[in-house]
């Protein structure tokens, strides 16, 4: 497998947005340099991303057939084979995450979830599950889990990563705003919300200083 | 105001979790290389992050009074001023924001939300009420809404974009995975999960078939 860069694959869920919203509105062909138009990105960029991801040469005027790409680029992304995962931490953010159904076009099944509050294990949310985080090893086997959405408080996170870890845990997405120390080869991503936010924050608090 | 990378930017959160951690555990004061040990990051780097946000030197030997710094990260990144902000989209993500109670604690005060819908708008989501997109221009103001925190589908996140512009807002935050056409000076941020959730998978897919 060919191997992309991070802000490379950070494009594709931008094309099959793009795609889908064009499909549905009727489009049947599209040619890279249209793509790289209404994006915003150079021709050279688009054409050679779509390389990596289909076979479709596309046709000259007319272009690649919109639904082969859109399908091409989910095959790309693992979007089309379905994982089971797993919130991790069923607070305000992880209660809110079991209940976000676009998991399942990302090709997420959220199973059940994982907590350590007697207040909620035991309970479901959406209908799913919520277990004891000592339950985890055994579940993560039953129930073939194979990604955990950790959304635990920043004191814990580090003790349940490694918790997941043991478990058999294939891939974390890191909702805490803290660094993970992994030593194995389970693949983590961050998603820093905090830090997007302190982005925004300061941007917005810079601007008004300047004014 | 001293200019700072969006990098740089990003690490704040970071140190602030961290050092309200070692507060909350009893730690009264804090060096740089302990931060940088901790963060697995260069002292130097630390060094040079804190001399952009705090006017305390930090005494030899025992560091920088802790509760101070975190007050200065607080007051740098804007989490100290309250400012209003609405979710506009109230679907499954924006639904799930407008219950998120994790904002406070970043400054942002939830004052409603927006939606086309007809079977939300009218109504109230954990006491904040849901209005119409055609009500934006004077809730806008009424509200003194400064951010918008933007959560729409990708087919109408341009066209809602330039509403909340020509309504006054002063920044969005843009959940959608779309390119923005922003012609004024509106700050925008992107937070993109999709982007995210596509390096998971497909970082857990290639080491399946390297396997």
């Amino acid at each position: 497998m060919s191997k992309v860069s991070e802000r490379q694959l950070e494009r594709y869920p931008l094309y099959l947005n793009h795609l889908i919203a064009l499909r549905d509105s009727g489009v049947t062909t599209i040619s890279s340099p249209a793509i790289a138009k209404a994006l915003k990105l150079s021709e050279e960029q688009v054409r050679k991303d779509l390389q990596v991801v289909t076979k479709s040469e596309g046709k000259p005027k007319l272009g690649r057939d919109i639904n082969e790409l859109i399908d091409d680029i989910k095959s790309f992304l693992g979007y089309t084979s379905k994982k089971s995962a797993a919130i991790v931490g069923v607070g305000h953010l992880g209660g809110a995450l079991i209940n976000y159904k676009g998991f399942e076009d990302f090709g997420l099944n959220i199973v059940c979830g994982f907590d350590i509050d007697s207040k909620v294990v035991g309970k479901s949310i959406n209908n799913k599950e919520i277990y004891s985080i000592y339950q985890m090893a055994n579940k993560v086997e039953e129930l073939g889990i194979e990604i955990a959405i950790l959304v635990v408080t920043s004191e814990v996170a580090q003790q349940v990563a490694n918790m997941l870890v043991n478990a058999g845990i294939k891939a974390i997405w890191n909702f805490v705003p803290v660094h993970l120390n992994i030593n194995s080869d389970v693949v983590v991503e961050n998603i820093n919300i905090a830090s997007s936010l302190a982005i925004l924050e300061h941007k917005l608090k810079t601007k008004e200083i300047d004014e």
